[in-house]
């Protein structure tokens, strides 16, 4: 196609295709280990219709689409390598939102924190958390089943997820589920959608499940001594039945990047982060029981009063992955998953690796779900530093396999973690999987090369 | 094949084939509706690698293959029409149970009551309540995805599987996910597994996920005058966003077959149920609020004290279907989901459909899910009544789609239930479900006829 900008404005209207500089939307957070994209138009439709005409045109002329939510992905999955990509910005609305039957309808552009506080302002609570909540989109938190620090309790996503409306080729709206809470009545292509990365169809609008927001929380946060002093308290809340809202880890590469207030003092060198949810008397219950197995060995505690210093614990949390970058420019950060009773090695593995290709290594993390983000740091100006953290990356895959984990738990391969999918699905599985994504899109124009 | 049970013997061993009488393994709760299939050789695989080979063979004859679980289904799901039955029960293995990180990994032939009682004796708890755990299996659980009082708070059986180990034909073991809590490497093909009937993939095995136990719960019925008083107590609880364990409900033709101890009093004709659990304050707190909530038109409230009295209320409850059958003989049961705020419309309607095809009607089920036990009363001995009791179930298939639900919660498609698909996924969607089924299991053999 010789102008695909002009075509598309024919098939549209004039608006549909972006016109300014189109590097915002050529990279996601990839960005910090040199990962931009190119593409022939941005395109920016204002209905479902609009984009199932445009994924009808695309597929009859062969021009891949790349789908793009708020670019806040860690995997390079928004980073097109040409074709069009579609941004759903302007899919935008909250089609409704029934309070009294805990439930919402909305359109895939629609930022996670408008949800979330939405939700809340009727008295309910959607859980999922992932960070740049501000910024990122529903429909790109589905397209990765999104986690975050209170999917220890709650669950990812996909499980707050009734229904789906998606664009499939060429060029049908489907709806997969709906505003109902059960449904086995087909093959659940609802939770195949989910996590899909773009690669299947392109959803265009979600019916979400809520629940009663928790009447209280309280976030606590302990210091110990080392990795095995941390993960043996991690351990414990486990092995006593507590059952947390949130239960995560900061390890003390990362912590030397934390922000303020919590800095780890002399001989501190790993912080667990519990937040506890439920009734004040529950809350008030659940507290003391955790405050009890994180002192055991624990060299300080912090359990901070108020909404605004539980507030702060967890901007603290999320200001992680900035301080990190911050300390030599640029990353490869991971999210490799393992077994509750691997974690330990797969932090201290985590480090050995960096060393190994020589490079600052830390993680951070879901700990309750053995979810790592394993970071190498890295100059992003030294091609060499680049190259180390690919390497660096490859053996961390390697290292989830051999545990027993994934290579994954929620930012999705992408572009940076294709070309593995026989290393933890060999033979049939593998067949299957790319069976999958032919039969969704024979033609292979949804964002090629990645999740495969 | 010639003798298919003298051919599977030799490649399996004598033990392997069953020589008694096979109509144990030709039907399941549809018996109610005259449904009893055949066979031509009942097999018990004693593991994943003889079921493995069983496949393998059955794929190079051509020969079908339904797999069973407890046979505790009502949809005939595991009736077979020809080929072979692969009964599970002997993969009856916990293969292991890591109570310290809330996780079991077993066999496909483990029932459901043995996880929970394993689960419990642990302090842990294994939320799925299906009815009928003590014979119900693992692996059928998996196969429609099977719900329960419960899942209303917990979710159904998939949100507890974060791994699956399937023969998948031409008869390979494959292992999607595992014993970690997150997983998006690949798309979700062990969602796509959980509730298709097996007619995909045979499931041998299965990961686990577990949660502490609930400190106390408690149980709470009451009885309104009609079906809008009932309902509207309903919508209550939740507009008042209390996160209720179990919300159930029985009409006014349920009621009349219930079993002891709670009969209907004069004028009393809708029960609701209520189950919530959590600590010991958080119960007694939500036992009030729910409590002043059903009080208000409520006629009469019990709220039984102690572990055995509460048992009760549970027994009454999974009395049901047999008290429903037990009027007339035999019942034609389905399982609609609708939109929570159609749910009197739907409870109300399929009273209807059951008047204008001449049949009693009733319904039950999980309030809060919105999914009904919609029910016409046969003698199954009259053929008209089975004629006019099918008839009717399809009114209550397009009074489902037509309010915006589903044909099936929790019991699945089966046999009962095909050949709807295009009325609640037309178009592309229904093309998608038969492509998924064509690459799994190219031959169609595996439990044929289902789940289409």
């Amino acid at each position: 196609v010789a102008d695909v900008a002009a075509t598309i404005e024919q098939l549209l209207g004039a608006d549909a295709v972006f016109r300014g500089d189109p590097r915002p939307y050529l990279s996601d957070e990839t960005e910090t280990r040199n990962l931009v994209g190119t593409c022939d138009a941005v395109v920016r439709p204002d209905s479902p219709a609009a984009v199932a005409t445009l994924v009808a045109w695309a597929y009859e002329h062969d021009v891949p689409i790349v789908a793009r939510g708020g670019g806040t992905g860690y995997a390079g999955g928004a980073v097109p390598r040409g074709g069009i990509v579609v941004s759903l910005e302007r899919l935008d609305r909250i089609r409704s939102f029934d309070p009294l039957v805990w439930r919402m309808h909305v359109d895939a552009g629609v930022t996670t924190e408008r949800v979330r506080r939405t939700a809340r302002e009727s008295g309910l609570y959607f859980p999922p958390d992932p960070g740049a909540g501000e910024q990122s989109h529903i429909g790109g938190n589905i397209a990765t089943n999104a986690g975050g620090p209170h999917a220890f309790k709650y669950g990812t996503t996909g499980a707050w997820v009734t229904g789906l409306e998606a664009v499939v080729p060429p060029g049908e709206i489907v709806r997969f589920g709906g505003p109902i809470r059960k449904d086995v009545a087909s093959y659940d292509l609802r939770s195949l959608l989910v996590g899909s990365e773009g690669t299947l169809a392109i959803v265009t609008g979600a019916w979400l499940r809520l629940v009663p927001a928790p009447e209280a929380s309280q976030s606590i946060v302990a210091f110990y001594a080392n990795a095995a002093a941390g993960v043996e308290a991690i351990e414990t809340v486990l092995g006593s039945g507590l059952l947390v809202a949130a239960l995560e880890y900061v390890d003390a590469g990362a912590l030397a990047a934390a922000p303020p207030p919590f800095a780890p003092g002399q001989g501190e060198a790993f912080a667990v982060l519990v937040d506890v949810d439920g009734s004040a008397a529950e809350v008030e219950q659940l507290r003391l029981a955790v405050l009890e197995v994180l002192a055991d060995n624990a060299r300080v505690l912090h359990a901070p009063d108020g909404a605004s210093e539980q507030a702060a614990v967890w901007r603290w949390r999320e200001g992680m992955t900035a301080g990190v970058t911050a300390l030599r420019g640029g990353k490869v950060s991971e999210d490799i998953v393992v077994p509750l009773d691997r974690l330990r090695e797969a932090i201290e593995r985590t480090v050995e690796i960096g060393e190994a290709h020589g490079l600052p290594a830390c993680s951070w993390g879901h700990a309750g779900d053995g979810n790592l983000h394993s970071t190498f740091m890295i100059d992003r100006t030294d091609g060499l530093d680049v190259e180390r953290a690919e390497r660096a990356a490859e053996a961390l895959f390697a290292l989830a396999v051999e545990l027993g984990g994934s290579i994954s738990g929620e930012h999705g391969t992408g572009l940076v973690k294709s070309g593995h999918l026989e290393q933890f699905l060999p033979g049939r599985g593998a067949e299957l999987h790319r069976s999958v994504k032919s039969i969704f899109d024979p033609k292979n124009l949804l964002n090629p090369g990645k999740k495969q």
